[in-house]
């Protein structure tokens, strides 16, 4: 049973704008009040006074793995099996790279349409690459299962739809592969922090992800890699970066790889951006994740409630039997300039090519109050036709 | 003929910690004094107030093409070759991977025993995928000019060793390069910010370097990558992320390179760590190259005459005739237990395995004041042997 949160102490752990509703926590999560001065200190106290013997003072060189098992801890991974850093581009490239070499005579990447480009985009660029004729095979996300044979080398999906926010049954489908010969690689961009999951339960052999989403961590904060324990001594790192040596300090000629998940490092962790996402982590120490689901459901579901009874205009993306993470998301030809009329009002949603509304509900810094005061201007936007003007329908590069 | 610089100008925008003579700016640079308003800046007021809206108000997004093109001024590149991103260890592989791909009838990668270790592990590792019988062929840093022959498809070299501080001929050996038919990659981690470059008049066709050493933009810094002119339209991005696509936002199903540099682009790039990147090029505004090269050579050949006179056990790591980098060095059979004493005496140098006392001279924030207090602590340590201590000879990791 779910722990009992007190979910107005986390929101106050957070710094939001003044008259700002924030549903995009899914692309970039707010502030944590702690990270400002925990990167304060890190520039002023460590850099600026430690120098180059911060990496040992402060411990810099141990914080991609330090933070790895913060993060394996929400997860469901095992200590030593999570290493920090990179972006979640690299991280993606890394595991396809060790996956593909595991099943050397199998030639399928298969993923579904729902995937984040960045992971298909770098499957294709492995692929032409590797030059050994790999075919990267993209199903409907409800044709994953049934596409499952004995063809295919990875399964390679990302467990939330960015778009559409729904949820992949990690656990059926990590079987599926395994009983297929298949290895598995999760992308848990809009899973870590979002809802719960259990690596080590679902027998994942790869999972990464990205920490500037639902972990708060910060614009460009750093992604994480997890290797599944059994398997890391046998995982040939194709990014064989120095500090994923086994000595790096040796500055042997040739590259041995590290031990366990510690090969999965590349080059230099970036230090500001940890020190931000340390102190973004601490907000997690006292999280029940059952608890956190169980709210994340019950605000996303007053608000799509709400839409429908309100807003019908707005499609759901998804029916309503469809299991899916912390993010409702609706279809609208005026998506755009909805969105940015609603922007212009102080509730920051998301819009996704095409025509896709994207909401975030993160119950770490959001209550019944803020859902009922979003749906409150998104209906006078909506019945209003407010979104109709030039400012909101010229569009510009988004994120 | 150099600008007449005031270095004692240029010195005051740094922090250097109280009784601290700083000889290791070549690991990591320090703090510029103006760079912890500026990260302070996009913790708060971009990161905290924008949220998601910083991507475009605060311009993160163009960040890494504007400070690539600051840095390619200080490198001699033309704007629109240079971006900013990733690990130099990434930045190697891209290379690499994209040169290879140039020359598909050679198998051979030439570099020197004097690279950084990194390098020729990346080449080791995206040989071990490729699978197509390349060999990373390396030889003594004398021996390259040689050694280039019609099998070399890509010169691999780093300008200036981490160790000796050893300078390759940058000019010579492109040209020897281009007439044998060879790619090159120049490694500019011990150059960038340290000596003249200039990569488009030696012709150089791939460089990449780091930002955290001569250019002091804080640790784990982003690298920086470039790709001449001519060359970026028909180069493939083996690391295609989505943020070197054509058009990142239209969340395409297949990759298309973008235009120019921006296809180096991968994944989502370390705001925080650029936002001290860019307060730390602001000190480069004024920099002459030449004078900084000039005032770099005295003050270094100041100290390595001191050691010379003062300290004969030290015995210079190069000869005198050979054209070195922006830093000294030398050996000793205890260089561990010397630099460990030296550091507890505030003078901050580096030691690098087997034997090697590396110590970095940069004109920003070093007088001759600096270079003769050091000499003089230096001196009391190696004709006392204060250094032949317990606590001095217990080695730990280091940097």
């Amino acid at each position: 049973m779910a722990a009992t949160m007190d979910w107005a102490a986390t929101r106050r752990r957070f710094h939001l704008p003044d008259g700002v509703i924030y549903l995009d926590g899914n692309s970039l999560g707010p502030l944590p009040v702690a990270a400002a001065e925990r990167v304060r200190r890190t520039v002023q106290d460590e850099w600026g006074e430690m120098l180059i013997r911060g990496w040992n003072e402060a411990g810099w060189m141990d914080w991609p793995a330090r933070l790895g098992d913060r993060i394996g801890r929400l997860i469901g991974a095992a200590p030593g099996s999570v290493v920090v850093g990179d972006t979640l581009s690299i991280k993606v490239y890394q595991a396809l790279a060790s996956a593909l070499e595991m099943r050397p005579d199998r030639r399928v990447i298969l993923s579904d349409s729902g995937n984040f480009p960045t992971d298909l985009y770098m499957a294709e660029g492995l692929i032409a690459s590797l030059g050994r004729g790999h075919e990267l095979r993209v199903v409907a996300p409800g044709d994953v299962a049934e596409a499952i044979d004995a063809d295919v080398a990875v399964l390679m999906l990302t467990t939330v739809d960015y778009r559409t926010g729904r949820m992949h049954d990690m656990a059926a489908l990590s079987e599926a592969a395994r009983a297929a010969g298949a290895v598995t690689i999760w992308d848990l961009a809009h899973s870590a922090g979002a809802h719960e999951v259990d690596l080590a339960g679902v027998g994942a052999d790869f999972a990464v992800g990205c920490t500037y989403k639902y972990f708060n961590a910060g614009p460009g904060a750093p992604a994480f890699i997890y290797v599944r324990p059994d398997l890391q001594e046998e995982v040939r790192p194709a990014l064989a970066g120095w500090l994923g040596h086994e000595a790096p300090f040796a500055f042997d000629p040739s590259y041995r790889p590290g031990r366990g998940i510690e090969r999965m490092r590349v080059g230099t962790p970036p230090v500001l951006q940890l020190a931000a996402l340390e102190a973004a982590l601490d907000v997690w120490d006292d999280v029940d994740m059952a608890a956190l689901r169980a709210r994340s459901l019950e605000l996303s579901e007053r608000f799509a409630a709400g839409v429908a009874a309100r807003c019908p205009e707005l499609v759901p993306a998804l029916p309503p039997e469809v299991a899916r993470g912390s993010q409702v998301s609706f279809r609208h030809p005026e998506g755009y300039a909805i969105m940015q009329a609603l922007i212009a009002d102080g509730v920051i949603g998301d819009f996704r090519a095409p025509d896709i509304l994207r909401f975030g509900f993160t119950p770490l810094y959001l209550s019944e109050a803020d859902v009922d005061a979003a749906l409150d201007r998104l209906e006078r936007i909506v019945t209003g036709a407010t979104w109709d003007r030039p400012e909101f329908r010229a569009r510009k590069a988004v994120t």
